[in-house]
């Protein structure tokens, strides 16, 4: 096959054309909020409101913001692992966030905010957007989102829909894009010393704004908070246990930033679904726990193994950030959801909380929790069948894609980097 | 001329006397806000407050923080992009968006919010006080900010008062201390691999919180409300054109670290006029639409042109990110503002929104279309004169200038930098 | 002696037992305060709230999420500017960090938020743990927190409790684990030019959330305020009179990167007591004056006197950036609060400020004043007992201490750093 990496007409028209289908489609349907529209002013006085705070630009921006950080530089940056990928991983994740914020605008109006004539779009329902396309922006196995198409499944940090669906999904893709020859570039898929760093700088943002995410659509109130604390709690724990298993797996004992840039990150997806639910910090902290571990098992033996045996090329460790800790993180879901109860929740409580009406007197917890099992296993099933089809449609030879011995370098799409600082040593 | 740029004497000198003087206005003029002194316990109970969250700092320190982010970590980083000037952006940004900060306090405050006796001070006034001084801290031509002295034009995101203003000031100044020798710092003008990814720092920073910028002095609201959804919006749609653009105009289709560091952020400025105007989602991503094309052109063509041909040497590409969006924004101002009207804002919307009082018979639309213009005029002439007159003053011997053979390097003003890992090469 | 360096059992072993224990008492003793608990709905109702806002998750969650980014990236970058050290400087402090906030969760909760059988946690007490346990994570020289037993003390950012006793703490700590050939390691004890730029990143981010690690536990409304308008203006004034000393005390005028990232931080530690005071905005000019000015002379002749004739090796600069000023920090706040008066306060304001009850009588300016220097002897007497006996402890062989020629060089903990870009020079 003969590769053709030349982007000057495909990129140009691809971009250029889906922005201005994103203009027509805004006019056409994208019409403020009332919170953001300037009649506003009588919605306050017709509601009685003596402040602006109510408007929720003044308590949803803050997470709204940590979200996009995440997004931008949290994805942006933990990529920039790779000695010569570091422009890619940035211009590439800033290119499909930018695009992905616009189309999950839509995608997700149409779905859940449409009033029959218009998207009514404010901060809080962008920054859900937002993690919704965050899936777009991992590494070079696309991934994508979709919405499990059962409603009443809690799973407001993407558990299964966003990080086991996104990552079994890429990992298909993955496998049907398998390069037998990608050794040709084995020598650039490590890190240098200062990429290393850079690639922390991606880690802690994610770190401290992952509670931001877990709880960007709960229910107002105490559901956000509590999904806050929890997230904390099972990030905190992950970290110890990341460190403790990177030591044990090493001959030395030596810690590999691989999984400090990665498995400390899994607590955050292991809580995604169970976030907003009563587990209690303890419970955070178990999964947590858990999570850690099974995260970095998954770098030390697992994704060798896809590699070698499965023939699925997982470059940034998807499958023990995403996939893995994704199940753990439905299955609580499943389990903390079955065992819901009065005592717990109070009556307002647990009907606020998985938004039950009163008057719907046959909901269970029970049947709560089967719920729960299922939309896991309708995320992994949709995950497989759509990586297949992406698959299949990317393996075309139109894409502009890289021969197996430029992969992962800059220079096949960017413009001259000079990787050595030109200049002479100095001393003092 | 002989160059001396020993700063001992003359950097420590101006700085002390400069904080001394600050010292000293702030101890006869500067006093707390009522929301931050301690009679704010007597004034709740006065105004039958019921609870802190009506103190301004619950609601406007996020915006705030987030201003500063863009000025301390946003411009300090964009400009590290030089291989050899990373020590000088982010030392010296620092050093003058920390004095920026004191004395758009004490000039805003005179101008806005003095009372006879004191300027008053709380976090909402210094996130305005803080983007005034950002203008302070570009590049290496000195820029300034100043307000176009025509009441009642709006101007919250400053697309004419600093961005216009600032560049073409800027750019006056650059071409009166025109070096025609330059060229013998050519080779440091460019970046290395890891400097061009601490820039997108930079970069990622500005893009994330601009929404914040263009909304921290706008009405309280819908209109901050507003003001941010549109930016968010033109800024994502300016991603897309930048990226087509900069691939577009290269002749192997190969994408430019310049143009995604800067031209991305170019519909920002161009939203900074008409950002709480109702301009729509599909309006903000025109104009984002229109200043990633243009911006990206600029970086190619009009730079070049600019040094070659007007003598006027545009390091940071501030024509391109500040000038010309900066002229689009204010244009678009004077358009949206014209076209204003009841169906659109609702009566209380549009009185609010453009400050009308309601006694006041004589505004309408076209009136405000034509102040708007106006103050774009106003803005480029003030930064035409202005610069031709700070251009002369910085031409006097006694600043310590680097010689043409020694800009854009930190060892001329910064302690033994060492360029190069002094270690040798370790293998796994 | 004989160096074991082999981490594999004993990090991993105490890593995990550390996070069992921790589950098991968090399972034991923590739950949910009511803001994040389901019964939120129904206290709702009960205090007849009419909005979510009031709940502190709200309002308190953007300051909470600054601490962390001052933590986690602050503190995490702000050490990577030694050029081997990187790895460590970010991956110890996570780890630190993510085990310091739930230990202090504990710890502060038994302490203040125990409620005989629960501690309750929420976001606005887990700010202030996160403060508490940075000082976890400062630097080779372990430092730690406790509580100054003397209630009423004001000291809401912590001069004298966090900075003064931490920085005292570990140097003493320091002091009794001298080495005398750490000049084999010499070498590695400076920076390289990129190793500088990311300790910027940490430097910057400290920077601008300090005011939110100062307010973090102040008095809700103004007092959280004033204190954070208080803090930015020390440390605006502290970046101009560092910078001044670096070059005044250069021989060329040139300034050094590491006062620039250290000193200009000085500011924010200096104000930590005073914060929330009425020490004007003036006033806290004037400190961060002082501060800049005495925390480089340290850096410049205090450092290497410690080394050579005290035998204490302060290689971070702890003593300039957190010893002297947080006791300046301590002296200020005595002063200021033995000037309290009710004009300046107004009578509920100075009753609020200073936690007193109306019906206690016996409080005065003067006695107030006496107990924070109280507070500020009794934090230095217990840094030195306290570090004496850690310090003892730490001397134990079993810690996996790296030899003398070994230290600041993450090799000896981390896997494999390739600290050169592997990759050949490519030119344009």
């Amino acid at each position: 096959m003969i590769w053709n990496t030349n982007l000057r007409w495909r990129l140009p028209v691809v971009c250029l054309l889906l922005e201005v289908v994103m203009i027509v489609l805004f006019g056409v349907f994208v019409r403020y909020d009332m919170d953001a529209d300037p009649h506003w002013v009588e919605e306050k006085a017709i509601k009685n409101l003596t402040t602006d705070l109510e408007n929720e630009f003044y308590y949803r921006y803050p997470s709204f913001q940590d979200v996009h950080v995440m997004i931008f530089v949290g994805f942006g940056f933990l990529m920039t692992f790779l000695k010569r990928y570091g422009y890619s991983s940035l211009g590439f994740n800033f290119l499909l966030a930018a695009f992905g914020i616009q189309w999950a605008l839509l995608m997700q109006g149409w779905l859940h905010s449409f009033d029959g004539r218009y998207i009514l779009v404010n901060v809080e329902k962008e920054a859900s957007h937002c993690g919704g396309s965050s899936c777009a922006a991992r590494g070079p196995g696309a991934q994508a989102h979709t919405l499990v198409p059962i409603h009443q499944v809690k799973d407001a940090g993407g558990s299964m829909t966003i990080h086991a669906f996104g990552a079994y999904f890429g990992l298909t893709v993955a496998w049907i894009l398998y390069r037998p020859n990608l050794n040709q570039s084995e020598e650039r898929k490590s890190s240098v010393y200062h990429s290393d760093l850079f690639a922390m700088i991606g880690t802690l943002f994610l770190w401290m704004y992952w509670p931001s995410f877990n709880s960007a659509i709960s229910n107002h109130g105490d559901a956000q908070h509590r999904a806050v604390i929890n997230t904390y709690c099972s990030l905190a724990a992950c970290v110890l246990t990341s460190v403790a298993l990177s030591s044990a797996l090493h001959r030395k004992g030596k810690l590999d930033m691989v999984h400090i840039q990665n498995a400390s990150l899994a607590g955050g997806v292991g809580l995604g679904t169970v976030a907003e639910l009563m587990i209690l910090p303890f419970g955070s902290l178990l999964i947590g726990f858990i999570c850690g571990i099974v995260s970095t098992l998954g770098f030390v033996y697992l994704t060798p193994f896809l590699e070698s045996r499965l023939r699925i090329q997982d470059t940034c460790g998807v499958h023990n950030l995403h996939g893995l800790p994704g199940i753990i993180g439905g299955a609580a879901g499943a389990v903390i959801a079955s065992i819901a109860n009065i005592d717990l929740y109070g009556e307002e409580g647990l009907a606020y909380t998985f938004g039950v009406e009163r008057s719907k007197t046959s909901w269970n917890p029970n049947m709560q929790g089967r719920l729960q099992a299922a939309g896991l296993f309708v995320s992994l099933a949709m995950a497989l069948v759509g990586g297949i089809i992406v698959g299949l449609i990317l393996r075309l030879p139109f894409w502009g894609q890289p021969p197996d011995e430029n992969c992962f370098d800059d220079s096949v799409y960017w413009e001259g980097p000079s990787y050595l600082p030109a200049f002479p040593l100095m001393t003092r």
